[in-house]
């Protein structure tokens, strides 16, 4: 079964890639994440891919939890890492036409910063911003952030969604044409078509207007995960883009099915939202070859690490033989829920404490094999309307990127999959959404259209 | 009189000027804060001129007041502009020496997201990100923060002294060597040489540590303005640059001479701060020229935008013939301290209106002439050991900047006044500043050394 239309594709660039050991891989460096060229290169080569976008996710403090004692110092993951939203900008001077997407937490900034900082990187970029909207749920955070705990469920998305709001009212606080620079009348705006915002919610007050204005995409590109069932009705009434996960083909095309169907009863069409599982591809000329690069991947896993991955359910078991069988969960352990979950699976495959965190770290939706065999697995989901594309997870960088543009695309391209060149000049665009229309410039219409 | 050593100095680069009319003037690009490419020809200009840093003034928010109505529209200024923190890494990418430095508020930001900004900036440029610290006291601002009314003085300036301590804190949380990197044995950083910072004050608690680290620095340089008796008192503790005000020679001898009396007692030489006053330059063939070149900048200044600036003083004086005498004071009038001040000075000097509104459009220490002139005059105060050097505030951009370069560095280098070639890799070096030690490393060579 063929689909209209081709796939959208994301490379998610944190760090040095998402297996924890990735660091520790002969031909990562493991430096990287504080050296632009290792970020430049990457952006440059998922551009020459044709990507639609590069993301990144962020965290505002490191991990509270080092345990087993020692764990953190040798995860090399998500430890230091250079700022996205100042990355980004950087990264758009040495690339033309991939989107540039961050995430940004509601939970600890203002929405004037936000819209600020996206309205001024699309600029920059010609009109390539999109934001990652998501709130901050940790306690390593909240203590970054003059919090001892973070805040409730529904605080934060009480928080998120009125902050949202206000930053897509400062994005519109500038019609298109106020701008009008008449230097013989002495004009530079006209006030008819500048607007303040006068939000005055129970989280934020802000007057407005936004000191930015101009934005190609009038507004950015806004991206959320929204697995929950308050998150998939926000994305299907909001968002461009959705990250979602992949646990399977059916679950997957359950999701889609879902939020798609959400979004008519918000005047929003089908393909107003592109929905995006994350996958890690790892790609060889042989699925030998490819095997043989995930399982060399697995042992650098250090044994810490990966106890550390299973500390919260069962507790330290640092004093077991890794090689031996998995014991009953130790007294430290927390979270009952996924106690037994992973007991469960340990028991009834008998695991080996080694078998079980390998399982763990090398965890989440993978396609291994030649570029055949991997998108056999795209192709699939794709024409299963399960997604609208993908967002990658490189497990290594800059290597799966590298090999993902080399060996996939142009195998996606013949299968008349993927793009051969982008079609657009901004993100919004490639994406083929709709173009933005400024809420105060579509109230004047209507008025006009009215009289 | 000789002074050993070469003056120091910044390219001011806010918006499209510093003069109100500079948005009407015929080579001036009206839309040009919204577009890069206005920046990176003013940075790469800079940098030609081997200017040690460019300087971005910030604020949060547009001007509350609008008086006498419609005089904002006309203004041009400080009104939409990229937001400098997201601007500057774009700038890093296309120049290689010169310092990059921003203002960003301690009234409405987190120590967090300023210190990662910056560390970031630092990574990026290869050591070249400066900090320009300041407080927001404006009611345009608190208006766009959940405040009705700006925060008073001690408590803005209490807020910022704990705020910057605390983003020196997260700078220092990584000793240089603590990233080991150790792929080897598993090992990615030393747990003994990362800090948690632990800060639990009055504004803030802050755990760390920061999730950036490496910088090319070790920490980012220090702005500040310090003109108050605080102020003074900071920035001779801790400021590795002064912008300050230049009212006169003598004044700014006196200011000089105080603030770098008062750094022995903080363990600081001489040498460790900078002081740079700001200066316009108008520069051409001819004074004449020069002149004709200042004169006419001043005649585009709008009229309505010509009363705002004495609106606050003097009441709303558009009823007033502006080519009449200075009336009374109007009812509107707020601010007596400023009333009685400009009315005397209008009746002294036998002002009309618009006269008197010229004189302050254009006010502030220029320097107009030919390069020998300008030249003359900034030796002048070099010499008196009235500043370090200067920041230049260019009425028009990209005119006066590009005149700068090209008529007035010339005659500085020949003499012997300043630099032919950049002397070190990162801003801190440039300006002759000691390097960053940090504090965990120092510690640690102490109790080495006592043992």
């Amino acid at each position: 079964m063929a689909r209209r239309g081709m796939m959208k594709l994301g490379m998610s660039m944190r760090g040095l890639g998402y297996h924890p050991a990735a660091w520790r891989h002969p031909e990562v460096p493991a430096d990287g994440t504080l050296r632009f060229d290792h970020y430049a290169h990457n952006a440059q080569m998922a551009e020459r891919g044709l990507f639609d976008m590069i993301f990144f996710a962020d965290g505002i403090g490191l991990r509270e939890r080092d345990e087993p004692r020692g764990s953190l110092a040798r995860s090399g993951y998500e430890l230091v890492e250079m700022e996205p939203l100042t990355l980004l900008p950087a990264l758009a001077v040495l690339t033309k036409n991939i989107g540039l997407v961050t995430t940004a937490s509601t939970t600890y900034n203002e929405p004037y910063h936000v819209a600020r900082k996206f309205a001024t990187l699309d600029l920059i970029s010609g009109g390539r911003a999109g934001w990652n909207i998501v709130t901050s749920w940790s306690e390593a955070e909240a203590k970054n952030f003059n919090r001892e705990e973070h805040l409730d469920y529904d605080t934060r998305y009480e928080r998120a969604a009125e902050f949202v709001e206000v930053v897509k009212g400062l994005w519109d606080c500038w019609e298109p044409d106020s701008l009008v620079y008449d230097k013989e009348g002495g004009l530079f705006y006209d006030e008819r078509r500048m607007h303040l915002l006068n939000h005055r919610g129970k989280h934020f007050q802000v007057r407005g207007p936004l000191n930015v204005a101009g934005m190609p995409q009038g507004r950015p590109v806004l991206v959320q995960a929204g697995a929950s069932e308050p998150g998939r009705e926000i994305a299907a009434a909001t968002a461009d883009v959705v990250y979602a996960a992949a646990d399977s083909l059916q679950a997957a095309k359950t999701y889609y099915d879902d939020v798609k169907g959400r979004m008519a009863k918000h005047g929003r069409d089908w393909d107003d939202l592109k929905i995006m599982p994350g996958v890690r591809t790892i790609v060889a000329a042989t699925r030998a070859e490819a095997q043989a690069k995930f399982d060399r991947l697995q042992d650098l896993t250090d044994p810490l690490v990966g106890l550390a991955r299973v500390y919260a359910a069962l507790g330290d078991l640092t004093g077991f033989d890794i090689d031996g069988p998995v014991p009953e969960p130790q007294r430290e352990a927390e979270v009952r829920s996924s106690t037994e979950r992973i007991m469960q699976r340990a028991r009834s495959q008998n695991l080996t404490i080694r078998q079980l965190y390998k399982q763990i770290v090398g965890g989440g939706f993978y396609l291994i094999g030649t570029a055949s065999d991997v998108v056999d697995g795209l192709q699939e989901w794709y024409e299963a309307e399960a997604c609208d594309g993908f967002n990658i997870l490189p497990p290594y960088l800059p290597g799966c990127c590298d090999d993902f543009v080399e060996f996939i695309t142009p195998e996606l391209q013949r299968r008349g999959l993927f793009r051969k060149a982008y079609e657009g000049r901004t993100l919004r665009e490639n994406l083929g959404l709709k173009p933005h229309v400024n809420r105060h410039a579509e109230e004047r219409a209507r008025s006009a259209a009215a009289e």
